[in-house]
């Protein structure tokens, strides 16, 4: 065995990934059986908009071109959560909306009330969306937003290859 | 938010773990489906020997009263991978075995090929089982053996709270 290791023929990353992502079915499913967020517990959601089977309305589409972040915490209703998505009814700026995500779309997940995260690669996005602001649908003024790096319950799926 | 972190009200730990034990069930699974182990592909696979629905012969739960690995690479028949766990046949010291090990009783998972590795807290088990060797069921002489900690694809699922 050398250092370099070989190309795996076991897709472990995309197993792994794929794995993870019945985190946040998981999570959500349980937020909306109990009718709501446990505690101080609130979601930062990150996905990919083009990703096929999203449905947001236009002006979000246009705004995010790449990807989006929401925000589950003070107001939003209609949490349902599927084997392969969620749908969520969220307000922004005033104007109400009700997004569907596939979980196959998230990119990030966050709860920034213990600095728990996960973060994938969206399948089939591209490899580097661009930088975007958070879409404020109604997070606080006081939210101190997106300390992902700074967690210490991060976990971060990217087994690179050393060649 | 301070440094702080607050106790969790969302089981992250158990969720993550959960899901990631299907990781060992889909890389079974498709070995048990194709017929064989891709390329140079093998498994170490360490389980808490005690956890309900383990199902060995006395004489492995005597020589390994807390843990044991075994190793699915040359000689392995009979793999079944269902929704709970796997049942596998396996050579001891050249007697035949078939071993029965729920998912939930894994506590490490390692492919050395390509040195990726998964490592849990099995459920309900105690903290801290002593080492353990190999069962040597027929590992070749020159396997490099258990090289977890040296793994550039190891993932630890430990998320220890800050207080």
């Amino acid at each position: 065995m050398s250092d370099d290791a070989p190309e795996s023929l076991i897709p472990y990353d995309e197993i792994v990934q794929d794995a993870l992502r019945a985190v946040v079915g998981r999570v959500l499913g349980e937020v909306e059986q109990s009718g709501g967020l446990p505690g101080e517990h609130h979601f930062y959601i990150t996905f990919n908009t083009r990703f096929a089977g999203v449905s947001i309305p236009k002006h979000l589409s246009e705004r995010f071109p790449d990807e989006m972040t929401i925000v589950i915490q003070h107001r939003f209703w209609d949490l349902k959560v599927e084997d392969e998505g969620f749908t969520v009814g969220l307000s922004f700026g005033g104007v109400p909306a009700t997004l569907r995500v596939p979980f196959a779309a998230v990119t990030q997940f966050h709860d920034p009330a213990v600095e728990f995260a996960l973060t994938f690669q969206a399948n089939a996005a591209e490899a580097s969306p661009e930088e975007h602001e958070v879409a404020e649908n109604d997070a606080p003024e006081n939210d101190d937003g997106e300390k992902r790096e700074d967690g210490s319950n991060v976990v971060s799926v990217d087994f690179t290859r050393k060649k």
